[in-house]
């Protein structure tokens, strides 16, 4: 436990300390490199600034942004003894819990602040998408908190299988849309050419864009892959390293389970900087679902953030933006690509990745829950059942490991997929890697 | 924020310091008051010693029930600064988050203890009733938490509405049964009589205690209105009352929904002990729901703790044993009958009742949710509408009082019932008061 006093007071930006800086971003028109100016229209200007600067390694956390943050940080670590001893383990596991904010993720710390920044800068509207639900909750709650208005485009299956989470964005007064949906241009393509179209991540931003675009003093958000979104969720491994210190330890593996970075990135790359100036040998994993396997059997190449092609092309891991994946319950780690930070480092081999299938995940969120106590979401189980890889490693090395991951969420709004896998109703996906590879060779024709 | 090592060791007993001691329980056959051998079949001794203890107004807490308390405690005293000005209200609202439990709840205080108590002595199964599933999922942790087999009785209506609390308690490997069910000869009466009965928490108790009675090793646990449980409780009140002082106030009134009393009585009785001496003023308001108002509208009188009369006989505010309340969303309020001390405490105008129906309950917790950014349970929510009765009396009077409530859990499990409000499919419930009357009229042939 950090006493409140001791958060910190500024977000960490790895941009500016990497040793190799990512390809810049393309205009999706000009297939030049993006401006400030050509990113104005899509977001809030300091966050425009925040996305682009590699000058300033540490940015200050605006005051009300820090006011909000008290309400639920900082988040505890804990030591998990008893999933140490279920496993029978001479490795330390820590974990950072951000399943205690409001919204029950990690989502929330980039919310609070990109609100914030809009709401400084005149914006009365803001669009997002949500996969899973977890950003769109975050985004409900904090565009409340501020008094700006917000709809969600949500992904059609999950709003389906996951009426709870439209409802707590419903009470905090957002209005949530089912994606694909009729009210853009970009929906009703893909609803005219596939009816049955269940929705992706991709579909949902390119709707979320095209509503922001087209409405006045309305700007657009995004709850991963962006830097500035991984920026702000660095106050989680910031924590966390003086939480270490204060038990004394330094992890030799921090984990976060991969969606599009949000949480990997907030965990690990406070940590990371230690590792660029060679003071450290910590290994950071990255732990994605096999169905969705864009770091561990995708490629390196341009490819657009969303479905129709309305985002800059964005140097990236990926499996090609028009990839529909299963539907997995994770469902917050069902999207194409990888940020353009962790695909740079995963390239210069500062970060691992690990591809962990459905029913391994599952088995490692119901032996946390009976262990440690806490429902896990189902895309944190997969940075569970990394920690677990890795602590059953510890023990046929004979080696006194520490290991840190993060909980990015809690699970109480997912019980349908715990009750599905313990009635022994899911099942692994795997996928083809000549179709993968078949798909993001359609890339080419893009740049 | 009270620190770890602030968390109080003790457990404060009421029944040691009331001015006039309740009535005692009645054995069901002999109908002379029982003792703790009739106790023993029911519960572990060292329950039914605290059950019966009216010398030691203070109780050690066990050193392994304090290191589990210390997963979640001490829980968060928070004021409510923006539901203040939303209600533009000169009072100070404070409230004591019991939400932030693994379980999302307050029930985890008495589950962890009541497990631990019968683990010492040596049994290996439990059973237990649950309405909503608040002290079901408590027990089901507490159970795995120690190594022992737990049995849930859920009253249908919630089994079949609440799918995902059904899935938490079988996540952390609890066997549950829906109520009334063919497994106990109370639920196969009940269900020949009645065939479509939807089940009560009264239903429920009467098979939890046939099924601990006919199992070996086996012992029977409840979630409310015995002593018992409310000394468990005392925790939370004990926690607000160092951390009250520590923001420089004293409540003027204390609120706690009230479904059997264990939550209202967890907030109150520590500050309620300075009343006892003539040294505080406060009042404690119980806030119950208009569909099921023991405390505002029953009578006074003996009456078993379930349906099928296998408990003892209980002095308590009763609108009568078989009574079969509205299907409203606070499951978890859905009782007959309030607890012996508190019951008391009422006759001796110790403690106020106050009755909220379900639309203003709801009311409330959409503008808790909006300015606190915390989802209410529904049980709770009843808690809120009446803090914010309060505070609406203070703007009128013009008075700064002082109001804590028990935020007894979170409602992240109970979204479908937001859903149904927001979408005006719910209504109030209201009984006639001659219905009551004859219901508990019956009650004269008992004793």
């Amino acid at each position: 436990m950090l006493s409140e006093k001791e958060m910190p007071t500024q977000w960490y930006n790895i941009l500016a300390e990497m040793p190799h800086q990512p390809l810049p971003a393309l205009h999706p028109g000009t297939k030049q490199p993006m401006t400030a100016e050509d990113w104005y229209p899509l977001f809030a200007k300091e966050l425009v600034h925040q996305e682009l600067n590699t000058s300033d390694a540490w940015i200050d956390i605006p005051e009300e942004v820090y006011e909000k943050y008290k309400i639920y940080r900082p988040t505890p670590l804990v030591r998990a003894y008893n999933l140490e001893k279920a496993l029978d383990t001479p490795a330390h596991i820590y974990f950072k819990n951000e399943s205690v904010s409001p919204v029950g993720s990690h989502k929330l710390n980039s919310a609070i602040a990109q609100v914030y920044y809009n709401k400084m800068e005149g914006v009365t509207n803001l669009t997002t998408e949500t996969g899973a639900g977890q950003w769109g909750t975050a985004m409900a709650l904090a565009t409340k908190m501020f008094g700006v208005e917000l709809a969600v485009y949500m992904v059609k299956i999950s709003y389906e299988q996951k009426p709870y989470r439209r409802s707590l964005m419903q009470t905090w007064g957002a209005q949530v849309i089912a994606s694909p949906s009729m009210s853009t241009r970009a929906g009703r393509k893909i609803i005219t050419e596939h009816p049955t179209y269940q929705g992706s991540l991709g579909t949902a931003i390119s709707e979320a864009i095209e509503l922001a675009m087209s409405t006045p003093n309305c700007k657009y958000t995004l709850g991963s892959v962006l830097n500035h979104v991984s920026l702000h969720q660095t106050i989680i491994g910031l924590e966390a390293e003086k939480q270490m210190e204060m038990a004394g330890e330094y992890p030799d593996v921090v984990i976060g389970c991969f969606g599009g970075g949000s949480n990997f990135s907030g965990i690990s790359f406070p940590f990371l900087r230690h590792n660029f100036k060679g003071n450290a040998t910590t290994r950071f994993v990255s732990a994605e679902p096999a169905s969705c396997p864009k770091l561990t059997r995708g490629q390196f190449h341009y490819d657009f953030g969303d479905e129709a092609g309305y985002t800059p092309l964005i140097p990236m891991f990926t499996l090609g933006h028009d990839f529909a994946p299963a539907h997995i319950h994770a469902g917050g780690l069902r999207y194409h690509g990888a940020g353009m930070l962790v695909s740079q480092l995963l390239k210069d081999n500062f970060i691992e990745a690990m591809d962990i299938q459905q029913l391994e995940s599952f088995e490692a969120g119901v032996l946390f829950a009976q262990t440690e106590g806490i429902m896990p979401a189902p895309e944190s189980a997969h940075a569970i059942a990394a920690a677990v890889r890795e602590a059953k490693l510890a023990k046929e090395e004979g080696k006194q490991k520490v290991i840190l991951f993060n909980l990015s969420g809690h699970g109480f709004v997912d019980m349908s997929a715990y009750d599905q896998y313990l009635a022994g109703d899911l099942m692994n996906y795997s996928l083809a890697q000549e179709d993968i590879d078949k798909n993001v060779a359609k890339l080419d024709q893009l740049v």
